[in-house]
């Protein structure tokens, strides 16, 4: 151990989503974000995944506090979810604290749950560590850099960024601070990862204002905006250009309405008085007064926009003569979602703005020559991608050698998982541990273990066949007629009814024969398979999955069950 | 009926893939192209979709000919499932021919097929229709556009194609033709919408050319090349750079391979002797003398440059120093796959060119430039989108209404399951078919029916539990305890002992409880309840099914089995 300093990051780091990072020197350890993430796995069951945080058992005493970069889903959406094992301070910043509340609140943490505030340029400091917050452009607001000293040197964690010299609301990013810490040496920087592919610079939050203005001043029908919930720019752009224009503001969809309120409240957001209609107040007003601002930019079925291009939403519908902006990226893996409300909302006669046809979003993420921007300011020993796919960590390794003169040495490629050891001279990752996700089906917050994800994977592929068989518990004679039971597999409907397939009842015959099969195996069975559960049951299953497998192809989930009567 | 044409549209309009059109005057239909679909029910074992033919059953007595366009596979990949129930002559050219072939002899059904290879400007005469088969150019080789000569006019189908004056292989497409029968005069244009959305013109096939030239100059380990198998012009300009740079070409990959022979043998491909090596003789070069030409541009798991970026294929594994061309486009929904699969390649410490960074790759299909000279050569009176989702069909209309002055009633938006009936003044879409799709287990070419997807969706989704329940048929008495299996369900392990997410053994309790629960409505089951199978068991199953939403939240699917010894 010694005197060494110890990061691990336990999601974010060569994956999308789950953004969360343990940092410990000797028996100190903070956690910085604790995100969730958004995994492939929603057929069967599962709305998001968050680390799995038994990883942190072991160092259970040590954890003195988790820090909050920012507000957005992955990097903060675990954070009921870790604070229900390990209930430690959470320090943030105000609007990050207004999400935080709301999202402690529905999981009924609210009371346990110690919420410390911090402003720009506070240093928190806690044990070993001191933690400076560094206010940074993003596309939401409220956003920090960590700055943490440490025994061993400081480490920078720059959050999401973006080098925004001319936000909507509030200040620029605070380059002074970096450069100051720059100047007094900085051992390493670990810097997002997610826009590294990208060349230039990130436009600012205002490069969309000249789109919008167009779009309100060419639009004659009702406005349509989705944009992502808590890009808090882009909606007092929106509500902006409505006051500009004079149309009001109906604001649909649940997350849309907590973002607006949390930012109102928290004096974020600008909002006229009067500005924001309701639903019903809106209905009244005719279709070049109003814009509705929705969620829904991913094509999410359950989401305002998706029903509105669909069914009625609220008794709103998209029609003929509405303009409606998607005002978001596509989030990688939606485009096929994006694309068929896309064509709903075509069917419906409105017109379309997206990203690819006007400047409608920009992203909050630092492009290359923000990174550039941001590494020539902190000067760090040490560069650490983070935040992003191995791809993109990649690329800014690429970027940092290639264009800031960086040594291969001092820029340290990592993954979720691994240890990165720092003793001031060196980094060197010393250990690799195998922390995995915990699934998360969102309808009652509940925890999904692995297990039952594969077992679903595994009825989902062939289906699932349930053989039971009755015998007398002496004679090990059949009592009664086997059953099967079958779901999901090809050619065998649930009841044994043949479907459609054929004409002849093929599948009814393939349900007799497997009964015959069934009492066959028993027939056969030796008197000590039939005497253990375990031995008949496995004797079953490899005679019945070699008789389907022969007969259809199909490969089911076979489990018998013995009934001894 | 009358003196009328009817067109419809199988699949592949208002959804990518499935390309299948059937068209009709009086007792006679022809069926243009048989394509397969790539839906997203994969996690259900399903690997692609097919048109449900069932539809065509009423006109089984009328249907003369299936005409190709091309080879690809959403045009040519459902021909032996249409080919199973109406075997009919086939019309297409020498290359379609050569994979359709193939194709057919991995479904046993090259003997029974009878198929007409055509040239371009072949005219063929089918009972009221006269068929001329027009060049197009295309991403692969030997494509053909339709001139349809119908009793009530001329129909252009255009299959896919764009306007290549230049292609690698071949003449260029056959503008003069399409330009005589604008002059004769054209009733409908039905045509291709997959690159509506673009402006300008697509580039030429050569255009790739200096790039691979640019790439193989600078290379100095091995190359490898991951390319669709059916883009024939691809693969000869990397045979030719190849040649020019000193190295030798090993195909690896069953499609790229089966590909390369068909066109080779028909004469498409131009291969110098010795240029092409197997894979033992590949291993003893040195690294500068060789190129992989290999499958898996999607990052297909099974494919071959997915498996030397994470395991060996073959043997062979990329490393560092070589150079990995991502010469293909990106079909949408395989964007997370392929980002995965970029990473392990950075992994493995070779350099990827992708698309974005490098011209490797040019589409097949007409920008909006291509489509202003095919609509202007052809001059229909009726211009029909198809091949695309809604929203590559209503640009398309969008583009054809704002930039070549079509009138909107004009411009004929339908989908797949559309009648579209034309009588030579008027376009109508009359009546609307439910056609849907049928999925196929390409393992085993076997149709899987959408009851069973829809069973495997709802396992997969919350998992099952059998419960069975043996009674005395006589006294209704319970004979031995109720028997609980689960796959899948939260909270519950397959074989009823506990797993991680509590250390209190809840589940097993749980299990216990379930079985109460069951005995519990069995003692609390009237006469005629337990007298009668069904009654009991839907008593079981919504006792049961409330126990387990309440306990756990999760709606597991239930299926009660009732043993009457």
């Amino acid at each position: 151990m010694g005197n060494v300093l110890e990061i691990v990051p336990l999601g974010g780091i060569g994956e999308f989503g789950m953004n969360c990072m343990a940092v410990r020197y000797g028996d100190e350890m903070l956690i910085l974000d604790a995100g969730m993430g958004f995994p492939e796995e929603t057929a069967y069951g599962v709305d998001v995944s968050i680390p799995n945080f038994s990883f942190l058992e072991e160092y259970r005493q040590d954890i003195t506090a988790i820090i909050l970069t920012h507000a957005h889903e992955d990097h903060l959406g675990a954070l009921p979810y870790i604070l229900k094992r390990f209930n430690v301070p959470v320090y943030c910043s105000h609007f990050t604290a207004g999400l935080a509340e709301s999202k402690l609140e529905e999981h009924d943490l609210l009371g346990d749950v110690l919420l410390h505030r911090v402003e720009p340029r506070d240093v928190v400091e806690l044990g070993c560590f001191g933690i400076e917050f560094i206010r940074v452009s993003h596309s939401l607001v409220d956003c920090f850099s960590l700055a943490i000293r440490t025994p061993v040197g400081t480490i920078i964690h720059t959050g999401d960024y973006k080098v925004d010299e001319t936000p909507v609301i509030g200040e620029p990013i605070d380059l002074r601070s970096f450069r100051r810490y720059g100047q007094d040496g900085v051992l390493a920087l670990l810097s997002d990862s997610t826009n590294a592919t990208v060349p230039g610079r990130t436009p600012s939050e205002r490069a969309v204002i000249p789109a919008f203005e167009e779009i309100f001043a060419e639009a004659t029908g009702r406005i349509i905006v989705a944009a992502f919930a808590s890009s808090i720019h882009r909606l007092q752009i929106v509500l902006d250009v409505a006051q500009q224009f004079n149309r009001r503001v109906c604001v649909l969809g649940r997350s849309m309405q907590k973002n607006v309120e949390v930012a109102d409240r928290l004096g974020y957001l600008d909002i006229p008085d009067g500005l924001l209609i309701s639903l019903p107040q809106a209905k009244m007003l005719s279709d070049d007064e109003i814009v509705f601002l929705v969620t829904g930019s991913q094509g999410e079925a359950r989401a305002a926009l998706s029903q509105m291009a669909t069914q009625s939403y609220k008794g709103l519908m998209i029609d003929e003569g509405d303009t409606v902006v998607l005002s978001a990226r596509i989030i990688p893996g939606n485009e096929r979602l994006i694309s068929r409300m896309i064509g709903n909302i075509y069917k419906r006669g409105a017109n379309i703005i997206e990203e690819k046809r006007r400047l409608v979003h920009v992203s909050g993420h630092a492009s290359q020559e923000d990174i550039r921007i941001m590494t020539e300011a902190v000067r760090p020993k040490f560069v650490v991608p983070i935040h992003g796919e191995y791809r993109m960590l990649f690329r800014h390794k690429e970027f940092v050698k290639n264009h800031l003169g960086y040594a291969e040495e001092n820029i340290i490629l990592i993954e979720s998982g691994d240890v990165l050891e720092l003793d001031g001279e060196r980094a060197a990752v010393i250990d690799k541990r195998e922390i995995g996700r915990t699934f998360i089906d969102e309808s009652g917050f509940e925890e999904i273990d692995s297990d039952t994800v594969r077992e679903r994977k595994q009825l989902a592929y062939e289906g699932a066949i349930t053989i039971v068989v009755t015998i007398n518990t002496t004679t090990g004679e059949l009592l009664a007629e086997p059953n099967l039971v079958s779901r999901g597999v090809r050619g065998l409907s649930s009841n044994g009814i043949a479907r459609s397939l054929d004409d002849d009842n093929d599948n009814v015959n393939l349900f007799h024969a497997a009964r015959d099969v069934v009492v066959a195996a028993l027939t056969g069975a030796s008197k000590q398979t039939l005497a253990d559960d375990s031995l008949l049951k496995e004797h079953l299953r490899v005679e019945l999955k070699r008789f389907i497998q022969k007969k259809t192809g199909a490969r089911p989930v076979i489990t018998p069950v013995i009934v001894r009567v």
